[in-house]
This record gives C-alpha cells, structure tokens and sequence, in this order.
C-alpha cells in the first residue's frame, strides 16, 4: 500500500529554487518555527559538540532525559525521546496498538499518514468552523464510541487552527476515554508558544492516565527543527512498549545535547514568551484591517486565514507574495478546507510588517 | 509485546560513567567505527550549515541523493536515506512486509528486534564456525525455503565474525530466492572499510533485481556515527514503499549536508582505505601470538576472539583491561556465541598497540 506523501509548509528548498533565488532569501511564514533563531548558547555549545560525533549517541540518553524531567517536572520513566515529534507520532500509533483512530480536522496532515502505517484507519471529526474550530468534546467522544474506535489523536494547539482547548476539559475527557477503553495522543508540539501553556497542557496527568500519550517537541520553540528533537510523556509501560520499537539510536548526538537549552538560555526563553502575549495578537489584529480576508482568532505562533475576495485563491495569493520573496502556506490540502485558505507563521514585529504591507499592497480587484 | 532492548558495543556513557572518568578518556575498541575522526573539510561544512537548522530539512534530500547516486553509481530514484543505517532496517522489514526472516547468524543483534517490531518471527541460520563462519549459500538457501522464509537478512562484512561474501554468490543467491519469491536484504554497513568492496558489494545489482535491498551507513566509514545517517538502494516501487512509510523529515540538516564529504575529503577516504589495507591485518596477526586468545581472520575494521584459556571469559577480561581505560565488547550476547567471545574494533597503530600491550601483559594463569 503506497500512501500519498503530504505536503507541508516550510520546503523553502522548492519555493526558493523554482524563482531561481536562493533559500536564504525567502521570508518563510509557511513554517511555524520560533523567529529569533537559533538560542546563542546553545548555538555555542553544539559547535564544541560536533566532535562527539565520533563516538555513537548514549543509547538511553540519560541526561537528556534528566533535563527534561527537570524542565516538565515529569519523571523520567515517564519520557521517551524520538527524531523530532513526528517521529514519536509513528511510533506511538505503532505501540499503542492504534486500529481505528479518530482525528479532529482540519489538522496537521501527516497524522494520517501515521496511523495507516501502523495499519490503523482514520476517522476524521469535523471541527466546526462555526465555533473557531473548537472541540465539542461530548459530541467527539459518542462519535468515536460510536464509529467503535481505539485511539483519538488532538493537536494542541491545533494546526493549521490556531484554537487551543483547555487542559481541565482535556483531562475530563482523557477520564471518560478510558472508561471506554479508548487511547488518546495528544500533540503539545506548539504548547509552549501559548500565552499561558499551563492552562492548556496536561502534560502533568500522564502518570494519572494510562490511556494519555502527550508528545512534545523541543526544536520547535528554539527555533531549531533541522536538528530534529521530540519527546513523548506517558506512563511508565507505555514508554517501555515505545522504546521496544525504536531503532537503538533515535536521536543524533547533537539533539541528545540540545538538553542544556532549558538552563542556559532562559533569556531566550523570556523573550520568547513576551513576543508569544503580544505578536499574535498584533498581527491577527492588523490582518483583521484587509478587508479581503477573515483571519481566525490565533492561540499559538500561526494564523490561519480564509480569502473572502471573489477571483481569489490562495496559490494565487502565493504565487504573488513570492515575487516579494514571501512565502505562505496554502492550506487547500488540509481535510475540511479549500483553496480559499492560507496560513501564515508568526515572525518577529519587522517581517510581520513586510507581510502586511505586500497584503495591503494587493489590487484586490 | 515488549521486545528485549539489545545491548551494544559503543556505550562508552555507561562504562565511563561506572568507573568515574570522562567518556574521552576511554579507548574504545567496542564499537567499529573509523579511528581517524571527522574528516576536517566535513566537520568545517557541518559547523557553518548549524545556522540552517532554523528551517526544517528539505524532507527530499535532494542534494544529498544526487550525491549519493553520484558516488555509488546508482540512480536517484533507487535511493532513500535514514536516521542511521539501522532506521533503515526497520523500515526495510515494514516496507517488505516480512513476516518469516531468515538471519544468518552470529551477527548484528537488532536485526531480530528490527523484524518483529514489524510483526516478523525471526529463524537463526548458524553460519558454520569451521568455515569462519562463512555461509554456504545452497544450506541457506534450502534451509530459508523448507522454513517457508519471505524475507532473508545478510550482513556483509557481517558483524561480529568480521567475514565477507562475495558479490558474485550474492548475486546468484538473490537470483535463486526471487524465484522463490524470497526477498533478500544486505546490509553493507561496512562494506568500504573493506580491502576490495568491488568484489563485496551488491549494489549495482538493485536496478536488476527487485527482491534485493541494499542499506548502506555514511557515517560509519566517516567517523562520524553521531550524525546519524543511512541510505537504502533498491527498484523504484521499493524505494516508494520505504518513502511512505517514513515521516516527513527522517534526517536531521547537519546528516543531509554530510554527502559533500565524498567530494571534499578525498583525502581522508586514501588514508582510511590505505590503513584498512594494512591495520586489520596487523592486528590479527600480533592477536594471533596470544596464546590464550584464537581471532578469526578479519575481512573489515573489527576481528572476533575466542578466549581458549581456562577460567577466563569474556566479562573479565572486559573489566580487566577497563582498568586500563579499553573498553572491548563482550560477544556472549551475539546468537550462537557465548562469553568466551569478544570483539576488538581496529584502530589507529598506536592504539592497536595499546591493546596488544594490555593483553599482552595480562596474567593468564
């Protein structure tokens, strides 16, 4: 069974090398990364890494783990760590024995293509657009009874939605899964570039739950995907029956390193979280002047949008902002939406800008 | 199923650690890596590509293939790449949808792991130790039909023994086995630390056959096992199934930057080739004047002991010459062996010699 390879955001390779420019050049909002690169220090220390190369990675990556436990205040029998949070998503299907798996859509494409090859189907439940694409969580759990599934997998907050549900509501529906015997994942991979991540993450109720798969990604928050780091939370078998099925070195030396960030970069950190309270809402605001589009409220570092303007589509409106070296992300192959939709990342206040003055710029009509 | 975690040479952390001195400061000849570290032109590319990681990898590898069809000959579209060698195995067993493997055995002991967390039974083939555990392909071939086998495992040079096939018999038993709908899989992660790997490899012969799979290491030969990465040559259709199954990034940038080491480092690829035309050799030979200690003849940068002295086994000789700083690997946990075995990486001259002194000085009885 071949299964279609999605298409995500962020192939600055492709966008950059059809215009004939090089990647460098291209101001990339179809990828949700942290904006202020990569952390100096820890910059720094991955140079004085590259010779550990040399030897293989710690197979049990246990100071990794220790500074994750340290920075989520989960134990670390509880922590596994993978090559990037899609990595774990794979395996976590893979081990949790996943055969017929609900997903709330529109969301990250590449969760289908994990389920399926572990063997499972996918069902996917319809976020109401209505309601900014929130969850109604009684109406997602009779339909996975309903529809007799095992596993329901959340992104939180939700790509490419930018809606985030509450981790008191998560936890009484994580509680009334597992009296029905169904498995949940959920996907933080963005929590930390929330307002108030402690609001929304139940990162802490994985010893609680043995039904609760959280996987978290590192690189995302520091800006760093190319290094390729993600950690999952869960009870301490579930972990077990994870590593059982990973290849003896999931993570490269360097990503085992990237650990230290937590400790020595805390200005990073704050700095990040100040641009976190302030820049979505700036740019949501400022797009909410282009009378062409209707942007959805925004809960992480993206914003999704939907072109209101007859004639307009969003390859059109990309095509367009690549001549002004901008990249967005046309969201037409996520389930649930058309070519009518984009979404754009949440960059620094000075590429945002640039962003909005080539939208104003449009002859819409 | 929970699947024992297979222990492996190279963990210098937890030696160190057990003695209470620094990784660095341990010799080890545990794990079979290139002693000549990371070629200086790669490791000054590496450090200026850290900047690059702020975006996510180009999910192609685009560059990195045509660099690989480049140096192997092979087409683009015969080639994927991994996080590591051994990512590859397990997706190759998935991709192949093996469910009875056929392992030729002493060898690599995640093979078995790598099959059954896709859902293969696993049947050992015991490569005669009379023949230096050579494999007499008619045996293997007889013994994988009458077992109903779908999918055969070979590691070339095969790691422990150290042995070698050469490619026309491969050719011709991977002839055979596609006319019993056998699949076979070769493992050519040391195959340029070889005298010759001309005769060795098998890899021109992917576009011919399409029952073969070849998976190749690049960090191994570089020295640069940390890295993390493989590749896989095999028919087009194959290479599609590997790719659908694989998440969207499967290598970290820094991996997908190294393929410039076959243009830029051709100096260190002489050296190596030079010092892997003499080293193993060498070693074999000055291991050879131990009384109590029998080597196999080496084909690749490692040689498999057998202690023959009373009241010594493997383990002790392992904690007798940590007291040294020499971390060797105790071979008692490879199929078929038991812990008189032990295997010794080939390094550099000077270290080489370092063993031999520590072995040599030992008190035998």
């Amino acid at each position: 069974m071949a299964i279609d390879i999605p298409q995500h955001g962020g192939n600055i390779y492709k966008a950059a090398g059809k215009l004939g420019f090089k990647s460098g050049e291209i101001l990339d909002f179809s990828a949700n990364i942290n904006p202020f690169g990569i952390p100096p220090n820890l910059k720094a220390h991955l140079k004085s890494c590259l010779d550990m190369c040399t030897n293989y990675p710690d197979p049990e990556s246990n100071r990794l783990k220790c500074q994750l436990a340290a920075y989520t205040g989960v134990q670390r029998k509880n922590i596994c760590v993978g090559n990037g949070a899609l990595d774990l998503i794979y395996l976590v299907f893979h081990a949790a024995n996943a055969k017929k798996v609900i997903i709330p859509a529109p969301t990250f494409n590449e969760y289908e293509k994990a389920a399926r090859t572990s063997g499972a189907e996918v069902i996917y439940y319809k976020r109401p657009e209505s309601k900014n694409f929130r969850i109604d969580f009684d109406e997602l759990l009779s339909f996975s009874i309903e529809k007799g599934s095992d596993t329901i997998l959340i992104c939180n907050p939700n790509n490419p939605t930018s809606t985030a549900e509450k981790s008191d509501e998560l936890v009484s529906f994580v509680k009334k899964a597992a009296q029905n015997n169904i498995k949940v994942i959920i996907d933080e991979a963005f929590i930390e570039l929330t307002k108030n991540m402690s609001e929304l993450s139940v990162s802490s109720f994985v010893k609680e739950f043995s039904n609760l798969y959280v996987i978290r990604a590192v690189t995302k928050f520091f800006g760093i995907p190319g290094l390729r780091l993600g950690y999952c939370l869960s009870s301490e078998a579930n972990i077990l029956e994870i590593v059982g099925k990973q290849p003896s070195w999931p993570i490269n030396t360097l990503a085992s390193e990237a650990g230290i960030v937590f400790d020595i970069d805390k200005e990073y950190i704050s700095r990040t979280n100040e641009w976190i309270k302030n820049e979505p809402d700036y740019l949501y605001k400022e797009l909410g002047t282009i009378e062409e589009i209707k942007a959805f409220p925004p809960e992480t570092n993206f914003i999704l949008c939907k072109l209101i303007s007859r004639n307009w589509d969003a390859e059109r409106l990309r095509e367009l902002l690549l001549k002004d070296r901008i990249l967005i992300r046309n969201a037409g192959n996520f389930v649930f939406l058309d070519d009518t939709y984009f979404r754009v990342a949440v960059k620094d206040r000075e590429s945002n800008n640039c962003l909005l003055r080539s939208l104003k710029n449009i002859k819409w009509r």
